[in-house]
C-alpha cells in the first residue's frame, strides 16, 4: 500500500507535512510518497528521510489560480502531482491539506468520479453527542437535485459503515421540520427517494436530532451544508471564547476554571477536527482526504492512519458498488 | 397604548402568561388585555386582576388543526380572538407564546401584509460577539426569490434600528463563502440587490462573521435560516451539557465548576432565549410578537416591555415605510 501525502498544502507548509511523514514511516514498512518542492523537503528532512520518496512539484495550488477544466487537467503543482500518482496506479490514497474547493476541483478533472454517481460530495464528521456523525454535501454543489442527495445517502452509508465501523448506518435529511413532508421542495423531493432505497432511512432531522446524536448520516445540499457546517464551528467558537472570558473575570472563577481545567480540555479534544484528521471527497474515482488548513504533524499523521485504514477496507470498491446497487433506485431522468 | 397577551400560548399556560400580566399591570398604567379561558383566568387571577382585561376565547390554536385560509378567518382561539382586536384597532400589539407557525398564518389571514411586501419573514435574534443580530427569514418560507430577501433586510434594518437602536445597521447575506459570486442561485441573485438597495449591505457572511458580530442584521431563506437556528441552539446545548458532563466526572473539576459557577452563569444567560423575549412577526399589519414556547413569567414580561417599546418608537409605520420607500428597487416581475 501506498500513501500520497501533499507537502505544500497545510497553513503552515511544509513543516508539518514533513513531521507527520517521518512519524507515519516510523510506524509501517510500506514508503510514502510526499509531494512538494524537493530541494525544501530534503533539507527539512535531514536523515529522517527514511521511508519517505519524495516527488518533485513545487508550485502551490492558490485559491486565485484560474480554475477551467483545461488548466486543471495541466497544472503541475503539488496536489495535481500527488493526484496524477493514484491515476497512474502508483498509489492508492492521496492527503492534502489544501484548499478544499481545488481539490475537488482537480480530483474530478484528473480521477473523474465512480461510474453512475452525479456529483461528488463534501463530507464532513460532526462531533454529536455520544459519537460522530457524517454530514455531506458540505459544500461541493450549490445547487442540488434529489437524485444528488439520494446518492450521496448511498456513499456516506458506505463510508461510515466501512470506516466508522456503524453497522446498519441510520440515515437522515436534514430539514426545518421532523415530520414528514416538511421542508423545502428538494427535502419534499428527496424524501420518497430515501424511503424506498433500501437504506436504514429515519426521516427528517434537525439540528437537535443531528447534534443529539440520532443519526449516523445527514444529507443535504451543499449551501446549506456548509452553512450549517461553519455556524457550528463559529457557534462553538463563541460559546468557549465567551466562557473563558467570563472565568477570567474574577479571581474566584479563574480558580475555578484553572481546577475544572480537565474538563475543558476534555471537551476541546471532542470538538478538535484534528481528532478526526480528514475527510474523503467521496464519490471521486480515487481516495482523496482533505485535512484542515490549520493541521498540525499530529493532525496530519490521523489524516494518513484514515487514509491507511480506507485502503485497508477497500472503501472505494465499497462505495463503487454503493452508486452501482443504488443505481436501480434513481429516478428515471426528467431534464 | 394597548398590549394583547394570549393567556393560552406557553407550553405551562395560563399560569405565567396570568403572572406576566399581573406584573405588568403593577408597572404600567394603560390595561393589558388578556385572552384566554375565562373562568380559569378570573380564578388565577384572584384578587390580582386590576389593570388587566379578559377577553374570553378558551380555544387554544393545536399544530394538528386544520390551516385552510378559510378556517383562519373563522377560527375563535385565543391567537385568532387576540388579533381580531389589533384588527379592530382596540389595541396596538400582540404577544404570544403559542406556535409559531400558526401564529404567521392567523396573522397573515386576519391582519394581512404590509402594502408593496411580497412576503412576511420571521425573525431571531442571535447572541453573537459583543451584541445581538438580526436573522431573518428563520422558517416563514421555505422557499424564497431574491426581491423576498431584499424585503426582509429592509424589514430587520428598520426592525433593529428602531428596536434595538442601532444606527444606520449592517446589513449581510448569509452564504456559503464571504467573497461576492459565492453561493447559491438564489445568493447570487439577491447580492446586487442588496447592493443597489440603499442599505448598509456589507457582503455576504459565513457563521464566522455572523456569530462573530460582523453584522446586525442578516438575510437568507427560510430553510436555510430555520436549519441555522435550530442548529445553533443544538451546539450550544451540546456543549453546555458535555461541559457540566466533564466536571462533574471528577472531584476537582467538580470544585472547579462550583467555583466558576458565576461564570457559566453569566453565559448562560447571554444565551437564554428569555433574556430576548419576543421576536417579531416582520412585514404584518400589525404588531404580533412570538415568544418562545417554553417562555416563564419573566420572558412573557420582557415579549410585554418589547411590545410596549415597539408601539412607543411606531415600528409599525417605520416598517411600512422601509417597504414602500424600497418598492423602487425591486426588480421588474419576471413570473
Amino acid at each position: 500500500m501506498r500513501i500520497v501525502l501533499d507537502a505544500m498544502g497545510s497553513d503552515n507548509h511544509p513543516a508539518p507535512e514533513v513531521d507527520a511523514a517521518v512519524e507515519y514511516a516510523r510506524h509501517y514498512s510500506e514508503p510514502l510518497y510526499l509531494v512538494g518542492d524537493a530541494p525544501r523537503l530534503h533539507e527539512l528532512l535531514g536523515n529522517r528521510g527514511q521511508g519517505i520518496e519524495i516527488v518533485h512539484a513545487p508550485d502551490v495550488f492558490e485559491m486565485s489560480d484560474h480554475i477551467s477544466p483545461g488548466s486543471l487537467r495541466k497544472v503541475q503543482n503539488s496536489i495535481g502531482a500527488g493526484m496524477d500518482l493514484l491515476k497512474d496506479g502508483q498509489a492508492d490514497a492521496f492527503v492534502s491539506a489544501g484548499n478544499t474547493g481545488g481539490q475537488m476541483a482537480i480530483a474530478l478533472a484528473r480521477l473523474g468520479r465512480l461510474r453512475g454517481l452525479k456529483r461528488p460530495a463534501l463530507s464532513a464528521l460532526f462531533p454529536v453527542s455520544g459519537g460522530r456523525c457524517a454530514v455531506l454535501d458540505v459544500g461541493a454543489n450549490t445547487e442540488c437535485k434529489p437524485e444528488y442527495l439520494l446518492q450521496f445517502a448511498q456513499l456516506g452509508a458506505a463510508y461510515v459503515e466501512q470506516v466508522l465501523g456503524v453497522k446498519n448506518p441510520r440515515v437522515a435529511l436534514l430539514s426545518n421540520g421532523e415530520e414528514a413532508g416538511k421542508g423545502n421542495d428538494l427535502v419534499k423531493a428527496t424524501y420518497p427517494l430515501l424511503q424506498a432505497s433500501g437504506l436504514n432511512f429515519i426521516g427528517n432531522v434537525e439540528g437537535k436530532e443531528l447534534f443529539g446524536g440520532e443519526a449516523d448520516v445527514v444529507v443535504t445540499d451543499g449551501f446549506t451544508g456548509n452553512v450549517l457546517m461553519k455556524s457550528a464551528e463559529a457557534v462553538a467558537k463563541l460559546i468557549t471564547e465567551r466562557l473563558r472570558e467570563e472565568i477570567t473575570s474574577s479571581f474566584i472563577t479563574k480558580i475555578g476554571g484553572l481546577l475544572a481545567r480537565p474538563a475543558f480540555r476534555g471537551l476541546r479534544k471532542e470538538l478538535d477536527p484534528a481528532e478526526v484528521g480528514a475527510v474523503p471527497l467521496l464519490g471521486i474515482n480515487g481516495l482523496v482526504f482533505v485535512a484542515h488548513g490549520r493541521s498540525d504533524s499530529r493532525a496530519l499523521l490521523s489524516a494518513l492512519r484514515l487514509a491507511r485504514q480506507s485502503v485497508e477496507v477497500n472503501l472505494l470498491s465499497s462505495l463503487s458498488q454503493a452508486i452501482e446497487s443504488g443505481l436501480a433506485a434513481l429516478p428515471v431522468e426528467t431534464a
